[in-house]
């Protein structure tokens, strides 16, 4: 199987490459500018479907290798792209039956991409076969050193609820379940009486009343995710035949909720992310982290390709704010930092057409008198400065685990709370650590945890006996569990564990649940301070205050480290712990926000930090970013004044300099520092 | 026709009984709890068409005959249902010109309850069948004490808009109308040019441009329910030739706004109704009280059966709260105040499976070592020395009219203001009497009012002449009428009766309405204070505030108590008398609150109250609840603070002491004295 | 052509007038009180197809001809309807393929107007028959002194996403862009790669993924809208052949974006429009007088009639808000004061039946004891002493240029910022204008501007070349140009200007953009002081702070008169002066409001008026609106305190005082001066 690095050398630079939307005479202007930047790989063909096959079966590779030529001329490689996410106006016309349908029936549009059913078998077979023809005639190519299969799979078309799809997905579930018997046991049928007779009898989880099963519908999810990923097999195992560079895709972690990315992990060759920042929240570069951090983890640890990011304002967000000065090149090194070996944007030149006219990109509109364009040839230099970081690994004491079907079931209807809600959990706990300046892994509910010093399990809704007896493993073995609410509440088919909440959790946080008590909308409730003797009334810390959530805690076996000062759980226990086998169990039973450093996730991690021996650095801000990746320590300072790091010893990789003890990283800005060996 | 009641004795106490969701050796399990608990009724087979019948004509009551002889054998008697609100995915997948479609032609999936046409004869082919077959087998059973047709008739499929259903109604127009000439006087087709050749061009009121005949409208939600009640009846009269056993189905009273529940009064031998607090509301039994009156009024006056409440939180609210301490039995307790003779909850036991699974139930997910389960057992205990209760009945002096015609036709579009809301008028007219302990009834504008002291028509936007000629004949035999704003305005086909607003109801309130004046959103108008003198200028009470709407009245043997103190109406009438003939006729021009003590609905009511003779307590705070049913007095306290009640003496049922002139009842608790014979 | 003046004498006075909804006694109760009120103009047979043609072929005049002849024996004009905006319910159901059907896909029902196609062959044939049946009978009828063809094109059905529709539209693109490359290069679709290979492969852009071709959807909504105008001239044709009468149909301007009356004006010979207020508006009178003015604009500043307003109330807003003392006067005499030489409602009676019975009308429901009718007739009786201001002209210095294809480009999806409203700059600009006092046109950028001191472009994101080149000419000329941020930035196909935005003014403003900076959601930036040296450190008036926009403007030939003080462009220009040629090009890089005296548009916009010589009353309220029209000055006072205007001398037409020098209006009054010669 091709492995990794893709480059000869160092870290891959460039971006999305489009000529088709210019005259030749740019092309060359491109090649020039690439150069002066620095660029070295250029993703190539991502949509030109429709260029290199303008009628079925007639294709015209004439622009395609004039292309490849003066990048290789140029000395700039190529990811090659398959260009099957958008599929010719041709394809759709001739092949009706492959049309997008929506959950309520309605048969989508062309005129965009994405717009065609993954299970569709004109698809199939129209895909292969340019697949197919580029493998051919580029597999062997010296500029081509990856290849780019499709573009973000799932964006658009995540589930397709025609006919087509009806039947595949039958067809799925007999492979699944195998008898109808066991469907229905899966799903719970007896339940208003909505048992099957036959696989025949299975409708896709089309627009219905509310309350649907949903079994069914977490099947329809899992089942149509491995539609895409059926159709990214199938391109990779044709381009395989004809090329030995490794082949990926480029994955949207986290952002496309329908892609069950610990699925797609194991298929590709090198793992490829598209990350954009989310201009409307505070802090959008902690997102970038977790982002970052959750793309390392789903390449196994392995280094990662940023494959698009934006230079500045993206275009499909209510409201476009362009990046700040440094801002640019502190996301970028941030992404190196946590684990990528490249720093890719979409796109290489801002286009005069088209959806994304709007989209920042390497050239901007405003050409090369501008900030952007000097922005984009400094992180060249930098990044050339940054070569050794090439293949060093991130490690991690703590890990969250991290679950797409949890993400779904939670978010199902008709749960105790629509503030209950995946994301809003596991952003506030990584926010906590991130602040606590403490880097982590993602992980699977059923991965194998015994590296890590602490695991924490922000949303495990839905969580399998099987993950639990792995969580409670972890914790027998000395492992520091650190649990919070609504986790392990039902199975793999959201049928509730038997007996009290969390079914597949009390024994190891040796407690349960009598009933849960959701808050009003902005309600909140007091917890007491905490006390080391477990005993609650005599509190060493202030209170603190929860959100959405409290819950009637039964101890059994754990002790109260808080309670709830107030509210329907007044004077029971809101965080527990629970000494169990050589580990420790923490159990909290409200949300907490992850920002303040006091009276919030923070405050209530420290001590289970300590405990589980996490060490990190102390009195800094939360404002400046910490990740040491091999023997490289990246200092990003996100604020606007100067911050001081001790205990860095070594070059600062940019400016040349040696820091002994402490370096000071400027406002805004990013460093380096290569650690002395004995600094590590 | 079988009567009421159905038990031998006592209060029906139980709940809906799911059993196929449970492994066999369960059900032992409940049997004993059941005993445990009182249960002595339980509602058996809702759900289960698809295990009575697995494929079409095969049958199969080998489980369903095992647990009623399970359940018979230990003293709990059943209420049998038929299935047919949830058909087996067979019937679907067999019929598919029984699927809903929506108003925008979507075909709406299975997976869920109620996604089948109300119109579908092939529907109603198969629920026959499967209804006579149960009611053959178990007609004469000892255990089935009464019949459960269907599951809330018009949850998710009020109204159908396929082409079976368009046939369905053009069919019922020409019953309803004899000539497309009356259907387009009564329709206003002249405006707009919409004018009917024949009853062949109508189509159901599907997905068009705004401003669709509101006549067309109004038949379409007359003939949907129209159709669900044909339903209803086809199952009825089958059972009866089988069974002598009442027969019921639950309504959703007046949380189903498209089921005129007067239409569907007398099709059933009993009234049942299933109720839920909607968690978001401040004082949610306030209009859990409505609910119960309104019920009571629907079963005209007689005991009624509460179907489904719960036990705590339910699962399908936003944020679906728990009950606080004592509130369960608060309500069960005010059902039974207000004229229920059973207390029933959906379900037994929490589901681990299915929509529902994080609806509260009789026996929670954390068991029976539980505050949940311990309320069920006190309350089963509680209810058994209520057995005395039992068919009394509950008499009011004041009425409220209420007509889901006028409701339906309120609420279309194009009205004066969308402030204009049906429930919003009556909930604050139902609060500011709940608020000063008066107990209301509620009747059709056409009932007989002459038991009555006091009639209020808080919404009767739509009033046929009919209506208008039964209030104008209470008032001059003497009765008093207190009317609100933008009522008596159409007729039955949404038709404005001619002349000045409001056409219907000018002469009984001697006046006339200029032009209305809708007020800007959040806008507010000041009334000026009362003057017993009929002149506001010299007001003897201070002002108060309006919200929503301001009109020009023009009083023509009406005078005015208050007046508009600014606005557009300033200086103009707000609050009139007419004495006519016997009676008097109150108007009230504005939207006043009916919470506050001062300055709302309460303070202009309390001297309407005084002139009509309405009795009722003075002096308590007006969070005690206090209903007479029969020879008991019913005590609810929904303060954390106890209250103490005067002029009560008799015996409190559940610890036996008597009470002499007054009672004391704990926070959040309830008293129920049976008065002696002189007090009552 | 038939021409203008429609009526012999004065200023045409009336409404609606449908009959055929009251039985014939009303009819003559009706003639009286048009008579008492002055009417001389009705709207006739609107709304009757379904009359006059009850089934198809068959004609029925005979009511036509009564209310015709009744009219006509009064003394009281007609403006003759064609009815083919609301088909009857036969041609519905006998051409089904004529229905709307919706970008979802979903076909729209009847029940009320508008609901189908207008590219439908059937509906074309069908329309022409019935005009031509009208237009021959009633073609030379004395009384009959307009045509009113159709009513409010585009209110319900302004796309059709029917096949019909796509062939119609394919057929269109053929004739527009001749083969399929250039619509390729038009279209920009090699991004994405969605390259049509024919016409045939052209799909209407129905629902789809974000991101669909916007050249696509451009041009779908010029061929709908010519599709309407093709419906209309098939009519006007046919009438032309029977009647010498003007022909025209009721716009609604400017409350139907979908309908660019660019395209319309030269088809109609009067321009007649329909506007309404929004009652949620804080001062919904001056978007009255906008789109009045933008009315003559279309009108090419010859006399227009306003064909339906209201005199109170309308039905289809949240609120539907009554017009306050005095408000429908001043409405009417602003339109008057403002080009029309009408004054019509909707409509003559307030219907007791159908979609709009709660709107107001000039009869009301409460009859002629009313407010709105006393003012009715006053009306009637001020414009019968108008009657000298028909025919003239309203002439202005300074122009807005208004495209319709700008504001539908501008507001497509993925745009910079959601806050890019077209509506919203170009009302800022406009209230700022009104407020000082300065009559306007409106005008497309490819006018001849020369007569104009000032042009101000709030909103030309589209900007075709011809249009630019005509700015450009206009300012060297020494034209005075005012250009707001986001314009001048795409061509007709919504294809980015070669080079630094904003490609299509960079010329003539004397600077580029380098980066667009769109400011988060109530963001805000503060502008320095200006500084008559160009050196905004010293300025010379205080700071004002701009939202929704902040760009980094890079001079080049411009002067910076204001800088941004903060936000992300501090220190860089936010208002500029370029000189160029004989004139001045502006330019401001924010949005500011347009109310404030200070600090916003107008503070900017004095010095720009100086500077062109735009004259303009001085020292009056903002809230009296002055237009001269010919020799009559109206002066409408908003207020609710008199005002004193000087410079006004000559004869108050309504009271016959003379004015020397100065005249005082009333709270909420209206003056209107014939002007002395020497004071014109």
């Amino acid at each position: 199987m091709p492995g990794y690095p893709v480059l000869p050398e160092g870290i891959a630079y460039g971006g999305d490459y489009n000529p088709e939307q210019w005259p030749e005479e740019v092309w060359h202007e491109d090649v020039r500018l690439m150069r002066e930047a620095g660029v070295n790989l250029v993703s190539l063909g991502i949509f030109n479907w429709g260029l290199i096959e303008p009628a079925e079966g007639e294709y015209d590779f004439s622009t395609l290798d004039r292309v490849i030529d003066l990048l290789h001329g140029a000395g700039i490689f190529i990811d090659l792209a398959t260009p099957t996410s958008s599929p010719p106006v041709w394809f759709r016309n001739r092949y009706p039956g492959s049309r997008l349908v929506d959950r309520e029936g309605r048969v989508i549009a062309g005129g965009s991409r994405h717009s065609f059913c993954p299970s569709s078998p004109e698809y199939a077979a129209a895909s292969a076969r340019v697949a197919e023809r580029l493998a051919e005639r580029y597999g062997e190519h010296p500029a081509v050193v990856m290849w780019h299969v499709h573009n973000e799979y799932g964006w658009a078309n995540a589930a397709c609820y025609c006919e087509t799809s009806a039947e595949a997905f039958r067809a799925w579930l007999r492979e699944r379940h195998g008898d109808i018997d066991r469907l229905n046991a899966a799903w719970g049928t007896t339940f208003w009486g909505l048992t099957y007779g036959s696989f025949d009898e299975v409708e896709p989880p089309r627009l219905g009343p509310a309350g649907q099963l949903t079994g069914l519908q977490l099947d329809y999810m899992r089942f149509s995710v491995e539609a895409h990923i059926a159709n990214f097999r199938r391109e990779r195992d044709i381009i395989r035949r004809h090329s030995d560079r490794p082949v990926t895709t480029n994955f949207m972690i986290p952002n496309c909720k329908p892609m069950d990315y610990w699925r797609w992990a194991d298929e590709v060759d090198v793992v490829a992310n598209d990350h954009y920042l989310d201009a409307a929240r505070t802090d959008p570069h902690i997102e970038l982290s977790m982002a970052a951090d959750l793309t390392r983890s789903v390449a196994g640890g392995r280094p990662w390709m940023l494959m698009e990011h934006s230079t500045g304002a993206v275009n499909w967000q209510p409201r476009n704010l362009a990046k700040r000065p440094g801002e640019m090149r502190r996301n970028s090194l941030a992404h190196v930092a946590r684990g990528s070996d490249s720093v890719m944007f979409f796109q290489w030149r801002a286009s005069r057409q088209g959806a994304e006219k709007f989209h920042s990109a390497m050239v901007p509109h405003a050409g090369t008198d501008s900030d952007i364009w000097r922005d984009v040839v400094a992180l060249g230099a930098d990044l050339r400065k940054l070569a050794g970081v090439r293949g060093a690994r991130v490690t991690a004491d703590v890990a969250l685990v991290w679950d797409w079907e949890s993400y779904w079931a939670l978010e199902l209807e008709w749960r105790p709370s629509i503030d209950l809600a995946f994301r809003e959990r596991m952003e506030a706990f990584y926010e906590a650590l991130w602040r606590e300046h403490v880097t982590v892994d993602f992980v699977h509910p059923t991965a194998d945890l015994s590296r890590y010093k602490l695991v924490l399990v922000p949303g495990a809704y839905l969580l399998t006996e099987r993950a639990a007896a792995n969580l409670r493993g972890y914790v027998e073995a000395g492992g520091h569990l650190f649990v919070s609410y609504f986790s392990g509440i039902v199975d793999e088919h959201d049928i509730v564990h038997p007996g009290p909440h969390p079914g597949a959790l009390r024994e190891v946080l040796g407690l349960w649940v009598e009933e849960f008590h959701p808050l009003p909308e902005h309600g909140t409730v007091t917890l007491t301070g905490a006390s080391a003797a477990g005993t609650p009334d005599a509190a060493d810390t202030p209170g603190m205050t929860g959100t959405i959530w409290s819950e009637r805690v039964r101890p059994a076996g754990a002790r109260t480290v808080r309670a709830f000062a107030d509210g329907p759980d007044a004077g029971h226990p809101a965080l527990t712990r629970h000494d169990l086998g050589a580990g420790v169990a923490w159990y909290l039973a409200t949300a907490l926000p992850g920002r303040p450093a006091d009276g919030g996730l923070r405050e209530v991690l420290r001590p289970v930090l300590d405990d589980a021996g996490v060490v990190r650095p102390r009195d800094l801000p939360d404002t400046v970013e910490l990740v040491r990746r091999g023997r490289h320590a990246f200092l990003i300072n996100h604020d606007d004044r100067p911050v001081t790091v001790p205990g860095v010893t070594g070059v600062a990789v940019f400016d040349g300099t040696r820091c002994t003890g402490s370096v000071t990283v400027p406002p805004g800005g990013v460093t380096v520092v290569e650690l002395d060996e004995e600094a590590r």
